[in-house]
């Protein structure tokens, strides 16, 4: 394993700080590995926090910052973060109109969110909840009961984010996520194993000329394994996935995610071929997103999300945002 | 070799169609292989051009946009672009003020941007030129005479382009890329080798406990091999080898690349490092960039730009840009 770090034990924290040196936009707690927009809390406004296991950089605490989230907590690698973490975002970015969390469909998470949810509640704060399911590859895996979280996840956390900026109430806030989820639908694929710090090894094992379809974001296995093909017939499977699940349509928002080892070349080639997969199928190649958002450590490979819009979805989704991984507007 | 292409001779073609599908904000030339401003030329404005050979994404056509590149040949993999490309770029920017050349310092690309300089020049176009070479490992190698142009480019790339937009002259806007080329200082280094897709193996052996210190940005052999160690480490490896050519002092701009295979997660352990040696030495980390700009296809490893400030260089970094890869201020 070759991994640019200084010990397994302090891979999280000692990120922390190169998070904090790089963004005085944040306000970064190393210790308890809570970091926060640094105007956090913002009386009035409804208050975002999302978190999970670290190694999907820059999800999530690339995306706090005006318009997205007001707080994230990462685990360790791959690891759910702790109901402490969640609690003390929980409470530090309530600004009095409540604190939406957002939670990636994993065991873990969910009952740390869950606890902590109750916790803050009997402090007085008033916490909604909404689940990412968006991966359609398997029905439960590894980690979850039910649908992986994945790429929709930045979705959610932008356009709920843009309705809090707003001044929106919770409900209003958590309904509008929960409809981003819905209308969002994931599959990824996966060229190479990935290696966690702590375990030194890959995850997996993927023979030379294989892939993994149906890859989760932390190398659970997928549906199955498959040659290795060219990238429109690998676009293809992934597109069948999604569209048998949702059929495209009408204006589509699109995410090319890389898992963290695939370079940006490859990611563009993939675009094109989703282009014109959403072409075929007389869906609007609406609103785009192609780069690293949800990855998986040194991971090869690539998501696909779509997001099925609205005018209402549109308008948020372009609303302007600041944060050290998604910027526009301002 | 495992990549997500459909070929290995349409890798460029193909990525162009995507970049194409993704970004309405460029008019692509997919055939000729030139990305181009859709608003270009701009009446009264120079024109920036650069390019280089591909593999090395978003530099350059990530780069092109308002306040930063009009537009941008990208060449083969690690090839350099033609003459054809440049002398399209050249003229097809040209608002009248002139053109700036920015071009990395490598041999084939100094050669054909001198080239398309001359037969642009003979059309009536204004060209001038800087050259970017700022990695202080290796003073020649096997594509340079000299030093190596690496991330410096970006800075080059963004304060030049600033400057361009508030409607400078030629001598102007070329006299401030070179002071940013000439404050600035870069060192490279390679955890694992890079795969050409046409050559279908890696470029060089690592062993697995190995490092390459001083890598190029083609794989090309940097000072020496070193035993794997704690990131703290080889960051003053690396930081040594920066300030040793230009000590740091005052503000600083500084940019922590990813070669393209390396997890976000390690490229902010890299950070931390690179902030506490800056403060060690008495420099402040006035501006920053952590993130995947100047790549080496799949290379895991990371470079370190230092860029010496002036409050001239610090406005123009700060100056609204809107490119695919780089964006802030609208």
């Amino acid at each position: 394993m070759k991994k640019l770090i200084n010990s397994v034990d302090t891979v999280v924290t000692d990120a922390l700080r190169g998070l904090a040196a790089a963004h005085p936009s944040l306000r970064v707690n190393v210790a308890d590995k809570v970091v926060f927009r640094a105007d956090a809390p913002r009386p009035g406004k409804v208050g975002l926090v999302s978190g999970g296991g670290s190694g999907h950089e820059p999800l999530h605490a690339g995306f706090v910052g005006y318009g997205m989230l007001d707080a994230a907590c990462p685990g360790e690698v791959f690891t759910s973060p702790v109901p402490d973490q969640l609690i003390e975002a929980t409470n530090g970015v309530d600004g009095g109109a409540g604190v939406l969390h957002i939670v990636k469909n994993y065991t873990g998470d969910v009952l740390n969110f869950q606890m902590a949810a109750e916790l803050s509640g009997d402090e007085g704060v008033e916490v909604a909840t909404v689940l990412v399911n968006d991966d359609v590859a398997v029905q439960d895996s590894l980690y979850t009961a039910g649908r992986r979280g994945t790429g929709a996840t930045l979705f959610v956390e932008k356009i709920a984010g843009a309705l809090a900026e707003t001044g929106a109430p919770l409900a209003d806030v958590a309904r509008v996520a929960r409809e981003v989820n819905d209308r969002s639908r994931s599959f990824g694929v996966a060229l190479s194993s990935v290696t966690v710090p702590a375990a030194g090894k890959p995850t997996f094992e993927l023979g030379e000329g294989e892939i993994e379809l149906g890859i989760g974001i932390h190398g659970e296995p997928g549906r199955t394994r498959a040659p290795l093909r060219e990238a429109r017939e690998i676009v293809r499977t992934a597109m069948d996935a999604v569209n048998d699940d949702l059929p495209l349509s009408g204006d589509t928002l699109v995410l090319v995610n890389g898992m963290g080892g695939t370079p940006l070349l490859e990611l563009y080639i993939v675009f094109a071929e989703v282009a014109a997969y959403l072409e075929e199928k007389g869906a609007t190649l609406s609103r785009r997103l192609v780069g690293n958002y949800v990855t998986s450590l040194d991971m090869q490979g690539f998501s696909v999300t779509t997001c099925s819009l609205t005018d209402e979805l549109t308008r948020l989704w372009d609303a302007p945002v600041e944060t050290p991984a998604l910027r526009w507007g301002r």
